[in-house]
C-alpha cells in the first residue's frame, strides 16, 4: 500500500470549515502520481505523448477533515486489463484508524488525439507488481 | 431538468489540453445550488446552521472539453427519504447531443455540529414537487 | 468598462467563512477572456499557438465577499505598448458601491515556445479602441 | 529563510502546459503556514477566532514551470508594525537559482467579526525572532 501525507491548508476547505469535497480527487491524484512516479509520467508524456485519463470516479464521504489536519491517503493499484487502471483509494487521519472517504478510480491511457490506447507493457508489469 | 451554462477558462483545464476531472464536480455543484436556490442554501446555513453535504458521488467521463467549450450541465433531483437527495447529473456541449460526463450525486443533510438530520419538510416538498 | 457577474459558491469560499484570496485572480482572469472574447483567445492560440501570460499582478483587498454574494468584476483595459496590456480591475457588491478587491494585471503574449512576441496588430488595435 | 518544497501536478497546471497563475498564491500560503505553523494558527482560530487575512499581494511571473517540476518556496517574514506583517517570497526550481515568481505579501489580522486587531504580543514576537 502506498501512503501519501496530505496537510489541510485554507485553500482546502470551504465556509462550512470542513474540506470541499472535490478536492479529495486532488488528493487521490497526487497519491497516483507519486505512485507511478511524476517523473516517468512527466517524461512518458513528453516522450511519447501517452498519459492517463480518469475514466470512472466513485466516493464515499464519511467523516470530514478540517484546517490543520494531517491526513494520510493510502492507494492500491491493481491492472486486470491492459486497457484500465483501478485504483482504490481511501483517506484517513494520520495516526487514526477510521476511514474518512474511500474511493475507486478508473484509469486509462490515451495518446495525444486522445485515443485509448494499451498501457506500454513495461508500465503494464510494472503495477502488476506494485498491486501485489 | 435544470440547466447551467459553463464556459470553459484557462483555470479548468490542465496541461493536457483538457478540462481538469475533479473541475467537473464543481460544475455539478454550481447547477445543484443554482436550482436550489443560491440565497436559500445560504439564508437557510446563516439563519438555521443546516446545510447539505455530498455523501457519495459516481462520475463516469467520456468525452473531454476544452477551453472555450460552452458546456451546459443538466441536472434532474429526487428525494425518496428525508435523510438523502439524489441529483442525476450530466455534461452536454451547448448544441451538442452526446454525453460528456454523466454523474450521480448523492446529498444529506447535517446541522452545524455535523450531525445527520432531516430535510425540512418545506424544502423536502419543493425538492419533490421540482423533481417531478 | 467591461462587467462580468460573479456568484460565490461553496467552492469559492474557505474555513474562515470569506472567499479564498487567490480566487480572486480567477474571477480576474474569467473577466479578460470574456473581454477579449473567450472564443477569439481559444482560436488564436489553437491556430497559431499565440497566448497571453500573466507578468505581474498586484491586488488589494478590502472587504470580504461570503457564500451567496453576487458580485461584478468592472474591467478596464489599455495597451500603450505592442509588448504589454495592462488591466485595471474591480471587484464590487452587485448594486453596491463600495470596492472590496482592486488589481492591476499586466499580461504580454508569448508564442508556443514561450517567447516573448508582440501583440498581433489588429488585436493591439482592437483593445486600444476597447480601451477608449 | 523558510523552505517549502513543492511538486507540480495535473491540478496545478493550464491547457498552455505551464502552471496557472493564481496557484502560486496557493504555494505561497502553503510555505506561510508552515512557516507560522499549520497547527498553530489552527489552535489560535478555535481558541481565540484570530486569524490572518492577506491584505496586499505584488507577484511577478519571470519563468514558467511545468509538470513535474520540483519547486521550492523560500519565504521571509518581517513585522514591523502590530498590525501588519509581511512576507517576502520567491519560487525557485529545486537546485536551480533563477527565480521563477517573486511576490510580496501583506497579511493582518482579524477577529471572527472581521475586525482589525493588533497581532498577539507573543506571536508577533515570535515571528520578530523568526525574520531575524
Amino acid at each position: 500500500m502506498f501512503r501519501l501525507p496530505v496537510t489541510i491548508y485554507y485553500e482546502d476547505t470551504d465556509f462550512t470549515g470542513v474540506v470541499y469535497h472535490a478536492n479529495y480527487l486532488k488528493y487521490f491524484e497526487r497519491a497516483r502520481e507519486e505512485l507511478l512516479g511524476v517523473d516517468r509520467l512527466a517524461r512518458m508524456y513528453r516522450d511519447t505523448g501517452l498519459g492517463f485519463v480518469v475514466y470512472k470516479v466513485e466516493m464515499t464521504f464519511k467523516e470530514p477533515a478540517v484546517h490543520g489536519d494531517h491526513l494520510e491517503v493510502q492507494t492500491v493499484v491493481r491492472c486486470d486489463s491492459p486497457y484500465r487502471v483501478v485504483f482504490d483509494q481511501n483517506i484517513v487521519r494520520v495516526g487514526g484508524s477510521s476511514l474518512m472517504v474511500t474511493g475507486v478510480v478508473q484509469m486509462v491511457m490515451v495518446d495525444r488525439a486522445g485515443k485509448l490506447v494499451p498501457l506500454p507493457e513495461d508500465l503494464a508489469a510494472w503495477i502488476r507488481q506494485e498491486g501485489t
